[in-house]
């Protein structure tokens, strides 16, 4: 059973049990385009409790650097060091988790936000202007198994073509050992208030053609978090997970052994949270991520 | 347990208890470029015993009629009504089994084969030049969903891309009772002694992001033989599949309630057809489908 954060006390408590809080942004922080009232004082107040703050994003196609000018356009405040974005993630697992040899390379289906932050980690990347034009079948034959590609990292790319997709498959089909990443496989993504296909799509094709399962980056996955834990120095039983989404959000904190705050500015209404036929539930929820704001005024 | 013809009687019995042939091409007939010796012969001495002969192809890039002139560069003659395309299955699976109405239009993600055939069967057919342009913001949000779309069909495209996944998924999920087709969803396809990403890749990426399960309507599916049954007048039980392939030709027949022939000229070798681990089992089988012109001097 979910506690609803709603008094002083239950706030103060809740702050004080943890020392890093992860951010889902969308429906949290903003809403499209619209900051939710209150939250830019919220971040302020842990960070002066000094509390760690990280954005975590599947928003691949921005690096950190890039995203923070979202936050400077909302109004919020947020370092590069707090950003962990899917392909800051992957970087991440290539340097941290799988020590990805030096000489090898990523071939990337991608936006400009994974090749600077595989740049940012001095790991070499292929992804030759080229490749995002059409091709014909004296193309399709000059694609030859390259032993330098060691990984195939696929994020949301709206230049993806048969070129890139034959490539990705003779480099996973041939090449002996070759990864297949994923920054994540989100099915769509909102644009606009409506939704679009999203990187799944595009991995999808990739799992299509080669049978291949991908190592999937993003929320839910775990491997966000072993990203995370990589990078920090978490105790995750003093994390606490914060998110609009039952299914995914929650879902990632509560199979991470983190604690979840649910907030009901987002896809998830208080009605869903309480409908008996999912099994996902967090341990505390509240209305708003500024609902946390009650805390302030007792420190003042 | 497979009965192998060897004998001027056993393939004089098995001619004689058939009425119609389907074939698989390659493998069978020809293996790439190559007639495989002795197959014109075959189809001679069939259509001279009055048999009919239908020549059954999940490529959906070309026409039948473009597909005649394969067989006519290598010396074989094939009517257009001959050849059973799994464009041309896609036209009559919505002429004839689900009766598309006159005054809906297909959005086609595709070549040539699909748009000739639908346009042959007089089906009217979504498919913008610039299509296969690439796309941006702006272009994304003007995608809107479209009354006159009823189906998607989706086949080998060498000009996939954003554009076309993103009007797909927005007709798929937007357009109340818009039907998802698929020609085929074979993995790869073969060229030149190499494998290449199929039509099973575009297919999965429809999929992936509208979580949608298409007809398809290629071999190994079943569709694919209701539209060969809805144009012909077939007595399944007189009919045999012949194949060089166990999972998809053999298989195909067998779950269609037809008599199979597995031929030795392709994929399948007799040491993996006697393997006990698959269960899948042709009727017969012979060294090529050159065996039947044991049979033609019975005859002269």
């Amino acid at each position: 059973m979910a506690t609803k954060l709603t008094t002083r006390e239950a706030v103060n408590a809740f702050i004080d049990r943890h020392d890093t809080f992860l951010f889902d942004c969308d429906g949290v922080l903003w809403y499209g385009h619209t900051l939710i009232p209150g939250v830019d004082k919220t971040l302020e107040l842990l960070r002066r409790k000094g509390k760690r703050i990280l954005f975590v994003t599947n928003n691949s196609t921005q690096s950190r650097q890039a995203y923070t000018k979202k936050f400077e356009k909302l109004g919020l405040s947020a370092s590069k060091n707090e950003i962990f974005g899917s392909s800051y993630a992957a970087a991440v697992y290539l340097r941290k988790v799988v020590d990805f040899p030096v000489d090898k390379q990523v071939y990337v289906i991608g936006q400009a936000g994974i090749c600077d932050e595989l740049d940012a980690a001095s790991i070499r990347h292929n992804n030759p202007a080229d490749d995002s034009s059409t091709i014909d079948w004296e193309g399709v034959e000059a694609i030859t198994p390259d032993p330098n590609i060691g990984a195939v990292l696929v994020g949301f790319d709206m230049e993806i073509n048969y070129r890139k997709l034959a490539k990705a498959y003779v480099y996973l089909t041939s090449n002996p050992g070759c990864l297949f990443l994923a920054t994540n496989d989100d099915a769509s993504f909102p644009h606009h208030g409506r939704t679009f296909p999203g990187t799944g799509s595009m991995v999808a094709a990739i799992k299509g053609c080669t049978g291949r399962e991908p190592r999937v980056l993003g929320k839910p996955h775990q491997t966000m978090l072993d990203c995370i834990v990589a990078k920090y120095d978490l105790d995750r039983t003093r994390t606490c997970m914060v998110g609009d989404r039952l299914n995914t959000d929650i879902q990632f904190g509560v199979q991470g052994g983190m604690s979840t705050l649910l907030v009901l500015t987002g896809v998830t209404s208080e009605q869903e949270l309480h409908d008996a036929r999912h099994n996902i539930t967090p341990e505390y929820y509240a209305d708003s991520l500024a609902t946390l704001n009650m805390a302030d005024t007792a420190d003042e």
